[in-house]
């Protein structure tokens, strides 16, 4: 038995088929370009096993638990760490025979296919996990995990990761970074500079943080000037364990350019707590902009992530903290957000700006006419809840007819669960190969382009793009 | 000649065909759970024969007559009863040649579908319906509907439905159910609770329906405090004629967790008809979640069907009452909307909220992620314009990769078409059925998986989910 | 070699490809109808020779440059023309070659096949468009463009046009529209009256357009009465050169019904520029409703193409003018905006207003609906960005099954790009008729009546809407 069919997501239709089958035999093989994502640079720094197969695939994977909770199975239950200090699962066997328990919720999912690409790829599992096959699996991945070719710098390699970024705050030392630098280990893991934490005035904390900021880069960030020189700093000294890019992951697009005397108040309003929502906001969207502008000058290129709203369940946040499974999309507006962004920088074709949302609705109306003519825009591949083969093949037929394949940057995996990198980069160069395959059957694009724009799609935009 | 493909619905590829006929042929023949509907309980107990084929297929449904009215046929000349008295149509024949006549507009609508089923699978017509064919099929309609296997309880029997709900205002007498409970007919004919108008302070006559549902409860509904004992006892009371679920139909999704005593005075202007239109909405808002309070006692789920703009035209609305196809979705909030009711109550999984929409926008950006994490949520199907085989390949594109198949319910038929319900329920197993094939076809879901799937969004979600 | 595969659109599964080419070869030469575009008359009014490709292909075609310019590509490299005086390159064979170069950019859009279609269909090329190429296709296309066989109406006779459709301001004194009538050239090239320019308060110059309006008419237009007189006097005058239809670009599609003491308060303040945005936008609405009571009188088919935010990039508009592909697509509401005008004309039968939309996630939700009860709407084909294969197909699967085929108006092209006419209806023709295809291969469409489903997209729905 396999958990895997070769053909899987070609499509249906033999002779169609045929040609994405080519068009994928052709770069199926091609190294990952991962420029964007949330895995811990302290597994390459300190190369230590991972724990044990709960602790890999259920306890910090979102998109697993979350699917569990939804029918009744309490976060506690899964072993999912509580902010609070409560009591959660410790034995991680009985975390892994719950989650075989539910498998079959999976039905139909992109979990349920990176999971079973990890399984088989990876550990070798040939067998569909049930709660019959439970213990089994747990028992063969386990083996495995306590072996040198499982450690993360070895499972890197047989990725064929070419390059990897994991994303940390302005804040943050870049501890794991230098330790990984100082290895001597080839791999090219490299960080990317997210200051939200330092840019957001509704951020808790956010005054500390930006006390932090100046402390790190030894500038006086309580003064608007000091502040933005701490930025500058900061990024340089991202840039220097490999940062080619900045994240800005806001709750909506919105941008503003403000006078420096007006952006300056606003800053020692937020310092001093005392901005509103709209302040808040009006301050975040300035930010971008001097993000922006200092991207100009050092070469980050810039992601904006907008229009997740977090934490919609305040005692599920209270009682396990961020980054639990409720992070909701909402309705997000592209077009009067970012003019004033745009009409700042816009024009520069030396700046590039990669677009993403959660919000479907904007790909054709917004998104793909914005990015089809501002010089300085890329489209982001599909992200979050869309990273499907749905999400993939909605993207592709809603914005390449405005925007092209050559504003759009190739694929980013995004996600803090190592083992799935492969099965995620491999998802989407299949729809991509079938997406293409169709344009080719139905006369859209000449079969001779398109294996230069699979080639361009898997690995040369994603390069471009991120400065790679 | 036949009116119906065998295998309409089920897919172009030959393999991929095979595949969702092998699924299909497995649930085909499984009885109806029919858990929302707005037939008429009258039907089931008289059980005396339908009038004619205009009453049966034309004046009644607003899917046939608004298509015909918007290429400029009167409503009158469709015999559709007026409000305000004046005269229609009387001739039942007149109306189906009329209907025949423009039957050509239904081409490529799930209505010609739905109407070609019945004809065919419950008349036994061959012939397509046109000008010529018209009196001849009239007839042979018309005079089965006086035979006796043609009365209600027969159809309810030969259409296998294991259970049917209707739907009721909180102030209805539940009479007619009364008299189906009394008539020994086994046939599962249940109600629901629809307290719109004793909810929504914009409703015409708010405050007599509150005195209403008072007087029927024996409370005291002008106080809060008795308006909440009169809810309890009218939800008894529809439990005690088998009501497994409350319906609400609010403008839109807008919860409120109002502390008592703001809800108390809210409620108090209400009734004397002095809210604004926002308090009108808060206290909507607040009332869903009282209900929600109420599911938890006593076990009834609870629908959310937001999102209608109704009586678009007040001209049709004053002439011929609501109803009358003049009822038109609109954009949809849900993430910021449910947040109230589901932070007071929505972890609870022995809470039920199933959650409809007209706005397909929201499907992936936010259903199916609220779904796919908060345990009191289901998705309810594709509903009224969206019920249909693209809106339903739509619903499972866009929600099953967040939320799965088991946050969804199965199928609702939602018609006061009585004849409709075996075609709309055969269009959602057919479409199903091709939906999983094309899963199968791209290795996305394992062939021995499939049918246990397609068994259970034809049968076994719906009974689960509503408590059958 | 050529450039166009004889099947493009018409399918994958050999089967449903061979009904959709039954079909279409039932309707592939059907004369073109235009009824809507944006052509200048002048070009049948001289029939002069085109200057060059570039000319031809590039500088006038945001389609076109708005592409290579979101890559970097100045647009004075383009040869776009200046609005601020400022040079921009004179070589068209250098633009040529610019537009080679980046030729790749348009793999997978709509613009590459009418490029292509274009190409190979008027000028006999057959070698792909690269930087190898582009000369000898430069001369091939220049050489035929001087010969007699390449002038505007030796090609509008080619190209099978029965009408054409061009769109002229109110203002506009129709000198080519009446060189054109004077010529006795008998090719039906009429205007379409568009007073965006007198009727919208925010535009700039509103008044002294206001007063050209008045002197054109022979009314004083300052003031309100005298403003309606000779908007009627005006769309009388557009009659005489064809005119059978009005056209209307708002930014919204807010309609208001305003007494008329209000509406000729709000016209004063407009005429001397005291209009907030808010007052702007409701006069603009009021007017709309005006222009639809002037239809009931004169019979002029009413077009509301609203949602565009034009001129996204105040820098571009300042050097290079309107219309440089910095218009965007914006969220637009529908149902709550067209009330006042569906309430005050929207049952009169004998009044047609043809709804478009850049926001497709209007289509099911509020686009289908509308048309599909009120007897006045009918819905556009797919609008400007939306203009392509995938856009075609997804207005057919979010429209058809609420409002059917019967209320929608057949193609417009809606391009200033005149050799992209037939390659523009082809690709209608070909998604239409794989769409019908798919119905019949389907069960939802006999196959008896696809061809005359096919036979009313392509040619009688356009007439009969347009009233040609």
């Amino acid at each position: 038995m396999t958990l895997l069919d070769d053909d899987r997501l070609l499509g249906t239709d033999p002779g169609l088929r045929a040609i994405a089958r080519d068009l994928y035999d052709g770069i199926r093989d091609l190294p990952i370009i991962s420029p964007h994502g949330h895995t811990d640079p302290r597994w390459f720094a300190e190369n230590a096993t991972f724990a044990d197969p709960a602790a890999l695939f259920v306890t910090p994977d979102h998109y697993v638990f979350r699917m569990l909770h939804s029918q009744g199975v309490p976060l506690e239950a899964l072993g999912v760490p509580r902010a609070d200090g409560g009591a959660t699962e410790a034995d991680p066997r009985a975390v892994w025979r719950l989650f075989a328990q539910h498998f079959h919720l999976f039905r139909g999912t992109p979990s349920r296919m990176w999971l079973d690409h990890a399984f088989q790829t990876v550990f070798g599992v040939t067998d569909r996990l049930t709660p019959a096959s439970a213990d089994a699996i747990y028992d063969q991945i386990d083996a495995q995990l306590q072996t040198d070719a499982f450690r993360p710098r070895a499972l890197f390699d047989r990725f064929r990761i070419e390059a990897l970024s994991t994303t940390e705050a302005a804040t943050d030392d870049l501890h794991w970074h230098r330790m990984i630098k100082g290895s001597g280990w080839p791999g090219r893991v490299i960080t990317a500079y997210r200051p939200d934490g330092v840019i957001d005035p509704e951020m808790p904390g956010f005054a500390d943080n930006v006390a932090r900021l100046g402390a790190l880069a030894g500038e006086d960030a309580t003064t608007w000037t000091g502040y933005l020189a701490a930025h500058r700093n900061r990024r340089a000294y991202f840039k220097d364990f490999g940062a080619t890019s900045t994240d800005h992951g806001h709750p909506t697009a919105r941008t503003e350019d403000l006078a420096q005397d007006v952006a300056a108040r606003l800053f020692a309003e937020a310092l001093q707590g005392r901005c509103s929502a709209e302040e808040a906001e009006t301050f975040r969207g300035h930010m971008l902009t001097e993000m922006a502008r200092m991207s100009l000058d050092d070469g980050l290129v810039m992601q904006i992530h907008p229009g997740a709203l977090r934490n919609h369940s305040g005692p599920v946040l209270a009682q396990f903290g961020r980054d639990k499974g409720y992070d909701i999309p909402t309705r997000t507006d592209y077009v009067r957000a970012l003019r004033p962004l745009l009409e700042a920088v816009g024009h520069r074709h030396d700046l590039t700006v990669i677009l993403f949302t959660l919000d479907e609705s904007a790909y054709a109306r917004e998104l793909a006419p914005l990015a089809g003519v501002w010089p300085c825009l890329r489209l982001g591949p599909p992200w979050w809840f869309h990273d499907s083969p749905e999400g993939m093949w909605r993207f592709r037929q809603m914005t390449t007819e405005t925007a092209g394949f050559y504003n759009t940057v190739g694929f980013n995996d995004d996600t803090r669960a190592f083992c799935s990198i492969p099965a995620r980069h491999d998802v989407a160069r299949r729809v991509d190969c079938a997406f293409l395959a169709t344009l080719v059957a139905t006369g859209r694009l000449a079969a001779d382009e398109a294996p230069q724009v699979a080639h361009d799609l898997t690995y040369r935009l994603a390069k471009q793009a991120y400065r790679l």
